[in-house]
Formats: C-alpha cells, structure tokens, sequence
C-alpha cells in the first residue's frame, strides 16, 4: 500500500469519527425528523470521481438535511432502540475488518462470535437449548421468522415424505399456518416469501385487539387431525410475544401444550416480546417460548445494536442444513456435521455475510446479563410512568394498560364528538412530525386511531416521555385551532 | 443524555478508531490467515458486564488472535474485495446515524441514496432500464438472486393465473429453470428458499467446465412450449456472468434472443461479473445482460464496499410489490405507486434494515465512472499479469487464459505423476494458508484441483501476485520435501 493511500483512508476515517460525534452529541437535543419538503436531491453518475473526502463531506451534508434522528431517546414509532457504546464501537470494527462469516475458514473470528453471542442469547432469555440446536444471525426479525418458517416447511414436507428443499411444493396441500390477530406483518411476508402463501394463514381472534381465540384455534386442530396427514401435512402454529400496537403476548404455554398434543410445529415471533424474558417480572409474559420449535427475534430492537442484527434460533440444525445449505466446489464441504457448525452460510439464507456477531458479543459483555435485564425492566417502568401521565392528562385516552413496552393511547378532548377522534388524532400525529421534537406514529387499535409509543432505546428517559405528551397535546390544540380558526 | 453517557461514547469510539487505523495499516504486512490450531474460547454470558472500553479491547483481542485480513491486498480466495476509504467512512457514518432504511418516513436519507445508488450502478453498467425498473439493495448476490428469481416466480403464476406470494406453490406444476453448468450454488439455495426447490434446476453443459450447451437448451425450451402452458408455466432461465472457476460467461445474448421467442424469463445472476460491462474492453463479455428482466449483482465484491452489500434489478416494480409487500396499520401504506417507490420494505425480503446505500453512494461519488472503470481494467490487467507469470514458472500449468479476474491453474511440476497431482495440490494449498502469507484457495476445474486465485481489491497490485507464486511454488516443494524426507 503506498503512502497516499494510507493518507486518503486516515483522512476520511478521521472526519467520519468527527461527523459521527457530531451526530452522537445532538441527539439529545436535534429535531428527530428529517425535513420531507423538498424532494430529494438526484444526480447523474459523474464520470469523475470528487475523492473520498469531498464525497464524504457530501454525504455529510445530505444526512444534515435528510437523516431521522431515530437512534435517539425521542425516536418512539416502531420499536427501534438505540445503540450502545460498546455495539457501536464493535460495528465500527466490524466494518474495518470486514471479515466475510460465511465459514469459519473465510474468517474463524465471525464464526466464534456468532457461535459465542447465539450462545449468551439463549442464556439471557433462558431457552434451555438441545445440543443440536442452532442460532442464525439474520438482517432482522422478518429474515429470522424466514428461517424459522423455512425449518418448519422442511419439517412439514418430512411428515409428507418430501424433501421441500430439493423437490419444491410442486403438487403438495397448501401448509397450514394457525395465529392469532397479533400475528406479524413480517411472518405473512416469510410465508409469501417461502412459497406457503400468505392466505396460508388462519387467524382465531378473541376480540377487536387481535388476541388469541384459544378455543379456535384447538377446536381448528382437532379437525385438521381428522383429515389424512397427506391431504395438509401437520400443522405449523405462530405465537406472538409483543404484539406491535400494545406489546401484547400469546399464551405461548398454552399453545406450546397444544403443539405437543397434536403434533404441530410451534413457532414464537419475539422481535421485541423476546426481551422479556431477560427480566425477572416480564418473564412469565414469554413462558413457553423455551418449548418453541423455532424462535424469532431483534438485535437492532431491545438489544439496542446497529442494523443489521436479527436472531432465528431453531432446536432441529438438521431442518437448517437441508433447507440452506449451498454446494460447489471452491467452497468448505456442507457434508460432516463439524463442517455445518463453522459454515454459517450453509444453516441460513446468506452466503457472503457481515460479522453481525461482533456488536452483540460487544454489547452483552459490556452490560452483562443484569445490565440488559436492568434497561428492559427500566424500559418497562418508563411505560408505566408514561401510562400514568397520558391518564392524568384529561385530553388524553389511554387504550390499553401497558404490559411490556408499547403505550397505545389517543387525544379525545372534551368537545370533540367520537367519531371525530380518528381525524384528530391523525391530523396531531403529522403535526407532531411537522415540529419534529419527537417521533411517534399512529395505528389503528380497537378500531381507533391512535398514538402507539415503544420505548426501546437505552437513552430515554422521563424527560424524553413528559417532551412527548406535551407535543401530542400542543399538536392536539394547534389542528383544533387551526379548524375553528 | 448524561456526560458519563457522552465520556463513554466518546472514549470506546476513540478506542474503535485507532483499533481500525491499525489494523488497516497492517493488512500491507500482517499474515492474511488467522491462526486455527487453537479451539475458540467460550465463556459464559458474563453476569455484571465489564463496560463498553473493556468489552472493545477483549473483542481487538480476539481479532488479532483469530481474524483474517480478507480486506487486505493478498486475499484471493472466493472474489471478495475489500473496502475503498470512501465506503468505509461511508459506513461508519451509516452505523453512526442508524438509520432504518425500510421507509422513507423511517429515514428520507437512505430512501434518497437507495434511489440514487442503484440508479447510480444503472448508469454504470449500462442496463437502460424501464421507467418501472426497481434496484433492491440485498445482502449480497445470494439474497439478490433471490429477489430476482422471486419476481419471476409470481410472474410465472401470473401465466398460470395464480397469485404465487399469495396463494403459495401448493397444487401446482414444479416451474423448470435452465441454466448452463455455470450456475452458482447460490440460484440453487435461492430456488431452494423460494420453495421451488434445487431439483427445478436443468443444466445444459457443453464440457468439463460446465460451459452453456445453446442448442440443448433451445431444444428444451422447444419440447416446452409443446407441453400445455397449465401443466409447466413458462421457463425461466437463469445466465451466468462470471463463473466461480474461471470467471466465464454464458452467451447471455444468445440466451435473452432464446428468452424472447419462448417467452421466458431472463434472469442474470452477475454476482462480480456484472462489473465486466463498467470495462470499456471487457463490456462485450455481459452483453445481453441489459435485456435481462432481473439481474443479481453484489456490492461487497467488486465494487470493494463492506458487508453486507448486493443489489438486484428488476425490470417491472409491480411483481416484486406483489411478492413482499407487508401490510399492517402501524406501517406505511402498500397501496399508492408512490409510496412503493418509498418504501423499500414493500419490495425486498427485509423489513428494518440497515442504510446499505450509503457506502455504495460515497464510493460512486468518490471513484466516478471512471474511476470504478479503472479499478476492474486493472484487475483485468493483473489477472494477465498473473496468468503470465504462471505460463513461465515450469513448475506450474495454466488451466485457462482468464477472460476475466480469476485465475485456474494448478502445480504440475516434471516427475510428478498425473494422478498424484490432485493430492499435491491440494496439500500445497494447506501448507500455504499455515504459511498465511496468501490466502487463495481450490476448487476443482476441468476435473483437476486447482487454485483459483480472484482479483478484486482495490489494494492489489503485481507485487502481492508475485508474493502468491512464490508461495504456491514454495508450498509445493516443502509438501514433496515432506514426502521425500
């Protein structure tokens, strides 16, 4: 390497550190909001190149402009969490390594890690592992519900005598996917994704929340019991632990006691809901998830590391093997079971991949398990105290007692006629953005517009929730003002 | 945000930043394997943490003990590519801010740079693409041929007037995919994933290198369109650009004139060897791809941004909606043109993701046309360089001239017997990663163990292919020492 290349790259690494504090600093005090009113900023391909300098200074400049501040403690819509200093220090590293986890033999410390950090997540939420067992390191949650999914289509194809992987569902029975109305967005998608179908999916809900009919959905498994395993192959049930409008969970242990009656395949989606098992208090909320089949979860959620980070964990990595596993010459042989261990790319959906590990590892030894234990539970009390603040507030409604992280609630002033209410609060929720002190969306719940906070990054605090009430009230007030005006 | 919060920041990011710049400074001279004699060290998820400086130094630890230096300029095997300056304070940056790319209500920014980037790599590969075209940024080739081959599968239904994302594969005929012997293992674990299975896959081989047998494959298609359109679907066909081995092409032209009068499906999987149409010289090698209705490439290796990075292309926006839209209240609506086009989410298998944009738009930016141009004609300049070097070592045999960046060639020195050969090479490749000087690694080509070294740093030059010889050749005379001693 020459010497002037060695002065371009510490040049620009200098002025990304720089930029990146910049950035880090002002969280606490910046808009959260990009601004959205101009149209973004398209150019041609120069033929000559500006360096990486002014190129980064360019990019600089448009984040200045056009990025969210959704890593901050104001950021409240999905559930997006942070990131800590040890995760982000570790992605920093991560980038300069740039190790390639596909194999152990393209980088033994990615596979390591990856084999360490699935290792101290199932210590953490205490899923009691069989030692055939495998943890995935996926982009996210919907790519690890993918996995977990796409372990039980191979299982659902073995109780038809079909290898799904090799053979394809050619002439095969539509598999059978039972939920709740908590189920995912992103689990209908890995269904479509997969070839099953999103239609594949029957819903039991007991109420307008969504919540399990339980009664259903056994009553649904009896019959299917009835009908000749060829004719639909056994079933595949879905548990949600956190709903995305009111972090609401499943009877995991009791749709666990079913799956075991009847054969069927239990898979949890626990992209934030997981996270309650690291806590003592939250933890019956997520019981049964340690007999899941298949278990889906977030790092870039609760555990306040960088995108890309999501976890499968499935109990079967034979299920992975065969549904993942590429062959070609130049590449380490997915034949011995030694081999599957160290080749990540042959028990998930990639083949050249980030070390997505690294920040996970950083992040649980800098905080231990009592420290990620103590920002869930801290997390848990900030839903508390914000549930008592939206009920002391006489303009405000909450719409369901939060029992883990998520707050639905709405503006319903005095005055205002019911069936106004939807507008209303639609109209406050873009008028919050406007100003862009804090970020929060709407949803529907209980057929109801509403506002449906989660608190999931490890630097929210009070003040951050108090800042938030007293936007959606000024915002509240401001479209009623502006219509009598 | 406290100053204890700030002050830990601010040190473990210090501490990430001369850990990179030393590691980057190293890669000109550090050994390139990583040490795996010794079994990797695992520990318990610790109960009290150690904070984020302690952590940060316990993972530099472990990667000096068990990283390779696979972004350096002496890592041949697979085709990696390392990270340009610009891409890697690009990504930095992209950690820093962490943005969710799934929307652009998530983030503008890396909406914006999304649009621009993969418009951006249009332009460079000059692919002319329909106003409806999308670019989905993936996680590499094996995720981007998964997209492209995920539009074709709901086209494919379309014909056979099934909704495959939504009603699933069940009941109908397996789709027939044709490829030459060049079809990389990751467009079969992709047809594995999509659940059309491995076993879909025809290939038409012409010889020992798996090169394209056309008139085999036009004969296929011919006896196809005999068969009654409900019984097989249209055909899809997937081509080749830039085989693992030796970095051959099919006809990708012939093959998009055989697609048209079929009515195929075209598909490009060009994983490095899309990069052939940003070369002047090199251009006629990919021609046809511009015709392709997808086309898989990846960001992570020859464009030398980090992991994870692919991108696929499709010509008609509308399939790739159909197939990985995600609905639910609290997410941006599916519905409208125009929030599609914003919202990533609704067209690619992720849902949250990571701004992968942003190291690929600061490396355009910073390199130019041009500049990428350069880079890929002097990797084609040192694959000569390289293959001439083999030719006068007498101790070594070409196995074919490169038509691109990878190198066949194998140690055949005089009085060693043809069939022990395979055995030589493949202990002088072992002796050669304990030697860690180089990493390249075998295959097997034309039926022989061969090394097959890839060119696709941009910190590669003729003194580190000259480093390589040297260690092949050294190699192989400390194995036949061994065998003599």
């Amino acid at each position: 390497m020459t010497s002037g290349e060695h002065d371009e790259m510490d040049e620009v690494l200098t002025a990304a550190h720089a930029a990146a504090s910049d950035w880090i600093h002002g969280l606490g005090t910046a808009r959260v909001a990009a601004a959205t009113d101009r149209p973004p900023r398209s150019t041609a391909l120069p033929e000559v190149g500006v360096g990486a300098a002014a190129a980064f200074q360019e990019l600089v400049q448009r984040a200045k402009e056009r990025a969210t501040a959704s890593t901050g403690p104001r950021y409240f819509h999905y559930v997006l969490g942070g990131v800590t200093p040890a995760a982000l220090a570790a992605d920093w590293f991560a980038t300069a390594l740039d190790q390639v986890a596909s194999s152990a033999q393209g980088s033994p410390l990615a596979v390591d890690l990856e084999e360490l950090a699935t290792g101290w997540l199932v210590e953490l939420f205490q899923l009691g592992m069989p030692e055939d067992w495998t943890g995935v390191f996926t982009t996210g949650a919907t790519m690890a519900n993918f996995v977990g999914l796409g372990a039980a289509r191979q299982w659902w194809g073995d109780a038809l005598g079909v290898d799904v992987a090799e053979e394809g569902l050619a002439g095969l029975p539509r598999p059978v996917v039972l939920t709740s109305g908590f189920v995912h967005a992103s689990v209908v998608k890995s269904l479509a994704m997969l070839g099953i179908g999103r239609a594949s999916v029957e819903r039991f809900s007991a109420d307008n929340r969504g919540a399990l009919d339980l009664d259903g959905l056994a009553a649904r498994l009896e019959a299917l019991g009835e009908q000749p395993m060829e004719e639909r192959g056994p079933a595949i049930v879905v548990a949600t632990a956190g709903e995305v409008n009111a972090g609401g969970f499943d009877p995991i242990e009791s749709l666990a006691d079913l799956c075991e009656a009847h054969g069927a395949w239990l898979h949890v989606d626990g992209a934030f809901g997981l996270f309650a098992r690291a806590s003592e208090s939250a933890r019956p909320l997520c019981g049964g998830a340690e007999r899941a089949d298949s278990i889906a979860t977030d790092g870039h959620k609760w555990l306040n590391v960088p995108y890309d980070c999501g976890v499968a964990f499935v109990r079967k990595r034979s299920l992975l093997a065969r549904t993942f596993r590429m062959v070609a010459d130049y590449l380490p042989k997915a034949g011995s079971a030694a081999a599957l261990q160290r080749v990540p790319a042959n028990l998930g959906p990639e083949s050249s991949r980030r070390a997505r590990a690294l920040p996970v590892f950083a992040t649980l030894l800098a905080s231990g398990r009592s420290g990620v234990a103590a920002m869930v539970d801290e997390h848990l009390r900030l839903a508390v105290y914000l549930a008592n603040r939206v009920r002391e507030c006489p303009d405000l409604e909450l719409l369901e007692e939060p029992c883990l992280n998520v707050v639905p609630f709405r503006l319903a002033p005095a005055g205002v006629r019911k069936r106004d209410l939807d507008a209303l609060n639609e109209a406050a929720a873009a008028q919050v953005l406007r100003e862009g002190l804090v970020f929060v969306g709407t949803t529907r719940y209980r057929s109801r517009v509403a506002f449906r906070p989660a608190i999931a990054n490890w630097r929210t605090r009070e003040a951050d929730l108090d800042l938030l009430i007293e936007c959606v009230l000024r915002a509240g007030d401001a479209v009623l003002e502006a219509e009598r005006g």
